[in-house]
């Protein structure tokens, strides 16, 4: 039994401390920071930036003890760590609209937390069909290796990409939509409808889970060569 | 007030009588046939075959009346008529997959019942995306003036299609697909949320419904040309 | 595969370039508005009055360089553009109640900047139905060529409306209602479910799809006369 | 506390016993109308042909001990009485298609059984608004007074009709539907969301519950004019 | 033709001219209760109290042209009118819990301004089941001729209400609810699928179409006596 | 950790091994009941009686190895055991209707095979709420510890008790309704949104895990006697 | 009769008088703890900390007359009595989150309001599952009767925990999570749909209910025990 | 725009062509494997056994070809190919129960046509925990890439198992459960709102798509190898 604890605990390392935000009051916020940076670092999810602010003086402490406060306003994220990971690979993050950025965000910032680098590339759903081309390109070229691709409305971007490129596409259904796109459900209900190969998906708005689960594939691909 | 009652009846020129099978006993179906059948002919819709085989004996006095009844298995639909419609235009019909074709086949029966010649593409979603580039661009050489295109599943291809083509696209949700694509609602709220220009939508499976739409724009320019 | 491209490029022209203000922040639009413009203008829509009054300052250099900035509060949309478009037609917009307006009017304003003439029809579904006997006649007589109908509540207007001319009716469920029909899937679904012939459907709201599908329909019967 | 129980038993004076023989055994059906037929009579609605065909062997006992068994096949109904009921008043049954119709004859026959003279006017809805007008003022000339309207689909019959007339309408949605319609909430929906005065709404196919509030506002009429 | 207009006005006489606030701006509720006051008088629903206080300047002109203007705050309804009614018949009106209030009382003021006397008993589900029979009692003994029930949560009063009198009984579910019972879903389901005889329901918080339901009931009984 | 293994094993104890039918083919069923009978006997739930009937002979050796197999038609429950429970206390268990009694089958012999004593009555909805009370006060008179409430339709059963005693309701929602009751969801949302006290619910048609929930509450009272 | 008033009366002993606060106005909850605290105390449900702090004032006459006002913010609950009530037993709350504690807390106050110790042991989830193993292990070590477990997001906590105890465990969903999960629908769903022995469910976020249920477990145990 | 062609090409090797049987008929199966098999072999997913039966036949010079005709009855796939896939890596299969089997054998047998080796350890669920444990445990000795954990009901087993292992998961909501469970969306909501590290979803019974996915990764993994 001793056997499962050691291997419950291997698991979880390098999987940053996250706690959401929402729901959670501005002081036990501050005092869950306060208690985990102790160790290693954690990240606050779904930090509106008013409340980051609200509690940024609070914080303040944990500077004087050498960790560094990074609030993402964007992704609505603080990141709060002492030493910067150590690199692990290469992934791209795609959307198709402006209003995806947020939920892209959190996942660029997360991945980046666990030693990805990140290629961007913003908004592509709404120039023509030959710019997502071209940045596909790009991203094979630059050899990434699994994609996330962020989308609302009818939430086809994912379906496209993966019909595209012959690596792990992690659909990441967003809430930009109105009517019957309200909330996300018509995105991830394509996304997961999907017939192109290779696609699987998170829940709505998840960009953390997404960048977690692209960080395992690749983990578990570094393990293999080792 | 008489004027809103010639309206009336002008208004509904050249739309066939039809009823809908479904939940009418097949002695309801044969009186109706019947007693339409003495004006301008009628239109049965989802009449699954082995009901047609039941009242077909029925319904052979129509034929030494003069009439042409004809069943089509695949699009489960009977027309009953005199003469053929004379000819207003030609439209186009895409599905994503084979199964999409009863649907399919329901739209052309009705468009060819109304006038309009009938360009068929079916299955164009199964080959890669270049093949649906040359039957749209078939489609387009042959000058149809409206596309139907029919997709369950993620219900994506609608939206394809309307980006590539300066035309009236109508998107036919069907009820293909398992899991959350049950029903055909998520091809339905797709091509509702679709960001593609020149997209209206129909039913579920409602091939009817299409053809009429496209039957009328078509009714409408003629109106205008004359 | 150069002709795919061109294809892709004609299908566009006319079409104009459209933002959704909602899920951006107020500098991403300014930003997006700026770029735009460059070349032939663009429409912001679903943007709120105050977001508007705060932005109104970064888009005043634009008015040197000759743009026009039209914005209209009631539709929530903002229009920037140096020349008025050709005239390719006209159209009626009908609602059912004084709370459809804000989409009828995004309609209408869409729907002129693509070159339509726009008859409206407001508040006829609370008249009693000779009211819209007598308006539905007036668009006959000025030969409009598609009509948008737009509905909350039950949304039967269009189905009605539909049931009396012989133009292609566009239905545009609007989300006014309340128990049952909060959020206008009631009036979508009585849409999609009518059994009156010639009436295809766009999403709840969406009153800037619905001036796209009718501009399609009219631009495409230019094409044809030429 | 006497009061209570009298009150109670006085209520109930006049309403039918009746069971619902969906999800209970034939035999179980029958020991229930051996036992209730003891007293009073009693109705079994949703009792498919096939199921009464089993059944009607075992209730033959019955017959010889006075009591009428009227089974009817169209509304899935089997009435067990010694006696006619008194007349009460009249009603009228409108339904907006012929797949309405199994729903209104349940309807008719529980509105028969408490007394009623019932007015039918079935499958209005598939001719002309005109058609309507005129079954509508028959059944004003006859001077029913309560109307049961049944319809499905998009379920606007009921409130057309409630615009017309200065009766109580009972709205009865049926199941009959495909698509976004299927299974009858479209229909109840839009009834419950009409801006018709004078409407109230009972469970989708519940003729039963039409007929029983139908026959409850005439005998409360009743009960004011001794 | 002209006794169907003839037919179409006699209906609506008595039935008070309404609009729905919600969805409608300041201006255009002020600009359609002028006008409508010219004749017989209007009332708005769902206008709340802070937007009636800023209306209520403007519409100050009509109380010197003779019209009485009474808001009622708790039913968030505003009554112009000149004259008060001629009284038509007497009605109950019971509701669960305190929260149901609201509604209750729209259908209160409603019934009232069609000639209505109200008996009411508010709050009646939260005492035991004792108050409620001790209450019903009191209505049948003042005779009130139907009775409109709100219930929100699991919305069972009414048909307990219903198994206890042997009058109309309207269901009206309200929006008081948590968790599976927001929105007021839960409470018109189990009203519309009631065991209960003598039961019909409309939209939820419709506490506006209860009153006219009602008195549409007595306004006929009324008919019929002449 | 050895202790947590310990505390799991005892937990388990009593609690009967069970399969669910559904979605197993007839060989996997007998190959499961052959290996389980092995130790302590099993049961299986949701076994139709032509699947039984099928597998019965199948199952015979096990009777020349000492094992009962009881099969309740009704409650489509096989039960295999050698030895009889020892008995731990006494439930009641009470039906809105008829059809509701296969779910209160399944719960009874569940609860007997754990040991309980069971009191039935059944179908108490039907009759006027003073059965109810009589049976209610049966119920308590024999001292049943805990109270297992099945009902379909509006699901208002296990409030009314719960409101009437003093000790577990244990609310089982049944599948039983059409309409908006259709599936069981509006009887389940009833329940959990109830204003009664003392009432927690289980899945619809869950009798086995309502009895499961029944016995704990027993045993865990036993456990605190010794 | 008398008796079954008795009986009546017998089982709401002990249940405290509680409101609920949402849908109400403030003088409506000062009216009614005014009125209430008459006699047995009362409860506050769902009171904001804003709301409270704006009728603390109107109810200060209370504290004069020897009743204790307990507001707990957390909780949103406000407690008034004259008198601590008698121990009855223990019981255990367990959350898998820190965002659940509201739920807990108001099911804690509920709980020691009716005389229960309670035991916490919140955000038990975030940690590993040792964590929850010890925290178990102290409940049943601390001889607790029965386990309340709130959780939200897939609400999986109270099926592991039922399926390592043996005693009853409530699940209480909370309405903590986001897309799928927004609402609480699938903490329920999973919670109902688990395959855990000994678990029941009460509303999304009702910790009111899940304390007063368990209450009744509780005392109904002492009343066997005398 | 060459390399666009050819990128979509290279992608789509290795990815075996495939075809979904429901909504087909048996001969339009026919005609497409005829017709595929004549370049690299396909795969007929949701394949009844009675309907493999009807084509077997027709199929059958195929065999005298060179093909290899393999059909599962349990996984429903009919596989038809010349040589066997080369081996690219392992994988692992785990399912809560028995029922889950069909979806994860379809899984299995594309994995396989793919070139992965497949560990396969089936009905974990419904033993304890310590089983599942010792099942992880041979899954990460054995070195396996991905996991694709199948579940239906409350679908907590693939949360569990992320939250043990540091490699991809892939979770496969089955359709297996009731009531609330029905059709298998809560499954599928508890996957998606899952708090474990690393797991990805899809569609519910896809068990084909879940197989793709992970080959994806393995494919991935070995072209950075190259
Ligand atoms: N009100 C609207 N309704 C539907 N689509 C819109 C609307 N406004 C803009 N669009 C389309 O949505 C896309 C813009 O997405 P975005 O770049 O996120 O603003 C473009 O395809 C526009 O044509
Ligand atoms: N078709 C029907 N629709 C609605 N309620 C019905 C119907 N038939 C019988 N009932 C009522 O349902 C209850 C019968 O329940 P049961 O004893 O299960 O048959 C009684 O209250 C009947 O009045
Ligand atoms: N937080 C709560 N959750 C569930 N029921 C409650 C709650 N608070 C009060 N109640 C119950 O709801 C009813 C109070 O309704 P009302 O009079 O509208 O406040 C009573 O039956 C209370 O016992
Ligand atoms: N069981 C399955 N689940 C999901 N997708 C499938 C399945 N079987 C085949 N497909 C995919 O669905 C598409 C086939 O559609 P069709 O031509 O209609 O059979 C192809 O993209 C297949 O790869
Ligand atoms: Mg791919
Ligand atoms: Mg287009
Ligand atoms: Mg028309
Ligand atoms: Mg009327
Ligand atoms: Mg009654
Ligand atoms: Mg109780
Ligand atoms: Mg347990
Ligand atoms: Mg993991």
């Amino acid at each position: 039994d001793f056997a499962k604890m050691d291997m419950c605990r291997e698991v979880r390392t390098g999987v940053p401390e996250a706690v959401f935000a929402e729901g959670k009051e501005n002081d036990e916020i501050v005092k869950i920071v306060m208690k985990c940076a102790d160790n290693d670092g954690i990240m606050v999810t779904r930090l509106q930036n008013d409340r980051y602010q609200s509690i940024k003086e609070d914080l303040s402490p944990l500077i004087d003890r050498g960790f560094k406060l990074n609030y993402n306003r964007k992704a609505r994220i603080l990141v709060v760590k002492e030493h910067d990971p150590k690199k692990i690979g290469k992934i791209g993050i795609i959307t198709a609209g402006t209003s995806d950025i947020p939920v892209a965000e959190e996942a660029r910032i997360v991945a980046e937390e666990v030693g990805c680098d990140v290629l961007r590339s913003y908004d592509v759903g709404v120039a023509g069909i030959h710019r997502l081309f071209s940045q596909v390109r790009i991203m094979l070229e630059e050899e990434v290796e699994v994609l996330i691709v962020v989308a609302g409305m009818e939430g086809a971007l994912p379906s496209v990409v993966a019909g595209l490129v012959d690596m792990p596409v992690i659909g990441v259904p967003s809430s930009v939509g109105y009517g019957v796109g309200e909330g996300g459900f018509t995105a991830l209900y394509a996304m997961l409808q999907s017939c192109a190969p290779g696609i699987a998906v998170v829940n709505i708005d998840n960009g953390f889970g997404a960048a977690l689960f692209a960080s395992t594939i690749i983990k578990s691909r570094i393990k293999r060569e080792i």
